[in-house]
C-alpha cells in the first residue's frame, strides 16, 4: 500500500461504493484501518459500523457481497472509493442503491429484492 | 423539501458529487443545513469546510462550479448525492476527479487544467 490514508481523529474515513460497470453510486459507509486491510486482503468490501462499533463485511448476512475491483483515494487521502461488483443490491430496503430518493422524496430507485426474504 | 436529512451531532453530512452525464465520482465534501439550502436555492453546489469552518460555493474562486441537476438522499438520510455538471475539473490538483489515485499510488486521473494557472 503506497498511499497513506489519513484516518483522522476518529480513526475512520468515508468510503463511497460505486458499481464498477454501470458507474452507479451504491452506498457510503465508514472504513477503519483494519476494514481497509481486510478489503485489500480478501477482495471483498469491509466497513466499520459506527452504530454497532464493529468491523463488518458487506453482505455477510444478506449474501449481497461486493467484490472490490479497485480502491481509490482522493487528493486529501481522507476519502476512499471502492469500485465494486455488487451482488444483487446494496441497500437493505431492497434497492440496488441506497441513494434511491431525491431530496423531494421521489423514489427513483430500482428494486432488486424483497427485504422480507433476506432479513429476518 | 420532503426528506428530513439527519445532520447528526456535528451538523454535517457527507455529500458525494457525481458527474450527471459520465457517472464519474468527482469528490466528497461536507454539507451543513445552510449549504444544502443554498444548493437547492441556487442550483450550484455549496459545501461546508470543516478546516476553514465556513460555507463555501464550489468554484467560487477557481470558476470550476458545479451545476446541480439533482440531490439524492440515502436510506439513512445521513448522506447526500449531488448529480452535477462539473465545469472543467473538480480537483484542485488539476484532475477532473479527486479520486485520481489507486491505493497503490498509481495515477489514473485525467488532467484537465494546470493548477498554477488557476490558483495563485
Amino acid at each position: 500500500m503506497t498511499v497513506e490514508v489519513d484516518f483522522g481523529d476518529d480513526g475512520l474515513v468515508p468510503a463511497v461504493a460505486q458499481d464498477a460497470e454501470s458507474g452507479e453510486v451504491l452506498m457510503l459507509a465508514y472504513v477503519s484501518p483494519e476494514a481497509l486491510e481486510r478489503t485489500l486482503e480478501t477482495g471483498r468490501a469491509h466497513y466499520y459500523s459506527r452504530s454497532r462499533d464493529e468491523l463488518w463485511e458487506k453482505g455477510a448476512s444478506s449474501g449481497h457481497t461486493q467484490a472490490v475491483q479497485e480502491v481509490r483515494v482522493d487528493c486529501d487521502a481522507d476519502t476512499l472509493l471502492y469500485l465494486v461488483e455488487q451482488n444483487v443490491g446494496a441497500c437493505h430496503t431492497g434497492r440496488r442503491s441506497c441513494f434511491y430518493r431525491t431530496i423531494d422524496g421521489e423514489d427513483v430507485g430500482e428494486k432488486v429484492f424483497d427485504p422480507d426474504d433476506v432479513y429476518e
